[in-house]
């Protein structure tokens, strides 16, 4: 590895590499040697550093502990059949992130930064991606507030990092999951198309009530009439009714614009289906089923890709479904995982070498 | 000062309060020799600690840097005639913060922990109270999430803290403010009761947004159907019409239910008005004012206490009033600081004295 030349690079002495086996490490736990900082202050991004994955100092008035400007990505890096390492459409998440800075008036994150800071830590820390069946590394980009102040305002400072966590195989258990109609998740002129960690944070107490009936996830609703679907838990969510899948559209702005539904939108096509992206109420969605006519329900998002649904709990009534038989989400993740490992062409310009 | 019995106390070594002049101190830059860390892991509260206030070390994986499980609150300690430090209404802060803590899915602090951390703390610090005329000592008593790890869900590890910072006095500048019919800062079944982070990030550019149109801060309106008046900015608000003075209700769920509100609402009606807490349309205001019968509108809070709103602007339409002939909101500002000072009688227990 040499120095990259627009980037402040310090290697570290100790590799943590060698005491670690990279399969089936759990999720989020377990980070490379390395990770990126770029600092935003006085109007300007400086040069961002490469330097050992560290604890870093912060004082109790640091802006984002109190006022949470705080946005982040997540995307992943697999190991291909012929070697190299591949990321999975970044510039997609690229241009996501710096939507979320806006709406959070945050700086937008230079794509030198961005992209060829990905590159950099990436090429650095490369022997971190696991080279088992579906395994990846996950890479975790961020950025917070740093003013060292209270007071209601958008911070003066900021800090961009890119963090990298070796992950194992996702099984996604079909889920159980339940419509929520008193929590809301989003709503107009809010803040829910951003990746902002507050809308994270707000979704846990009406995740962890489901829970506690039994439940895997929420099935969030719209927050006028608690009737049109928005998304499954944090990922985004398709329904094959008939011989058509549909998915909630962005044009609300209250549900995130996942670069794997835009993925799944495209294979779906492919594969002969046709896509609805529009709204869809949970009345359409109980009628199709009595009818015989609601086939597969699944959310899609990084981590799993696919996460079938085996039961959708509306008010008394349980929608249930035989996940073996289905066709099209099976189908859906062996084209995307053929994509993803290389094993096909990538006819969608969707890979990027590092 | 002696150790105080349940929590373990490290002396700072090097004062800064022999540097510092205490008079006209801006807000929220400057903090006192102590600050108070509590620890929450293995399903329970540690003994916490008051040490000097000093930066703390995190992983990047901090789980509030990711998914933004964050709350605080803002209370005033006050330097009385008689010398001693009095505290207004801690205990309605501490339910509220315990309120926060639930909708965000964080653990409760312990009233020991909360209110006799917040009277050791600052009996430790009480010569920086400031003891000039309309000066306090700002109290931020905040919790974060502080699992490492990256993973959607509630973490198993919070740090709570309370921070001072003494601070000269807020001149509450009338202020223009604009109704904002776009963005949305809470909606029924979301976080707007709570003293969340994310609620204060998200309500960033909607605010900037206002101050390029030349406003100070945006009036929210319902999430629904955008008449129906919310908050001020980071203020609850007041509107007097006719010989009655009128606030939003708290049954939704979407405003904050105000310290400084409920306080402002008893001085109303021992000012002899008849204070209504129920929806207000920004229609109702308009004729209101139209008619001649809106006299003043005020934002309340902890910082600002009373902050007179001299234009609010409607689409094309500004309301403009004369400040300086108003008799509602100077009246209420003297009668709540002459409380909080010690001149008149603590008749309501809203002080508690160190």
């Amino acid at each position: 590895m040499e120095a990259t030349k627009d980037f402040k690079v310090t290697l570290t002495q100790n590799s943590r590499l060698k005491d670690i086996t990279l399969q089936n490490i759990p999720f989020g736990k377990c980070f490379t040697d390395h990770m990126l900082v770029a600092d935003y202050s006085g109007g300007q991004w400086h040069t961002p550093e490469i330097m050992p994955y560290q604890a870093l100092s912060f004082e109790p008035s640091l802006a984002v502990f109190h006022y949470g400007q705080a946005i982040f990505e997540g995307i992943k890096a697999y190991k291909a059949k012929n070697g190299s390492v591949q990321i999975f459409r970044p510039m997609d998440n690229f241009q996501r992130f710096n939507a979320s800075a806006v709406r959070m008036q945050m700086p937008e994150v230079p794509e030198e930064i961005f992209m060829e800071g990905l590159r950099a830590l990436i090429d650095l820390d490369k022997d971190w991606v696991p080279d088992f069946e579906n395994h990846s590394l996950y890479i975790r980009p961020f950025m917070i507030s740093s003013d060292h102040a209270i007071g209601v305002r958008p911070s003066e400072n900021y800090k961009f990092l890119i963090i990298l966590s070796p992950t194992g195989p996702y099984y996604a258990k079909p889920m159980r999951i339940y419509v929520e109609e008193k929590y809301v998740r989003a709503v107009p002129g809010g803040i829910g198309f951003a990746k902002a960690a507050g809308n994270y944070g707000a979704a846990l107490y009406p995740s962890t009530e489901a829970h506690k009936k039994g439940y895997d996830q929420v099935l969030w609703m719209d927050a006028y009439e608690h009737k049109y679907v928005q998304e499954c838990g944090t990922m985004n969510v398709f329904f094959i009714i008939g011989d058509k899948a549909i998915t909630p559209g962005l044009e609300e702005g209250t549900i995130l614009a996942g670069v794997t539904r835009d993925s799944v939108i495209t294979v779906l096509k492919e594969m002969g289906l046709t896509v609805e992206e529009r709204p869809l109420t949970i009345d359409e969605i109980t009628e199709a089923y009595k009818a015989g006519q609601l086939k597969e329900i699944f959310g899609t998002g990084t981590a799993a890709t696919i996460a079938p649904i085996k039961e959708l709990g509306y008010k008394d009534f349980a929608m249930l479904f035989d996940v073996d038989k289905w066709t099209v989400a099976p189908e859906v993740k062996r084209r995307m995982d053929a994509i993803r490992y290389g094993d096909v062409e990538d006819r969608h310009n969707w890979l990027w070498t590092v």
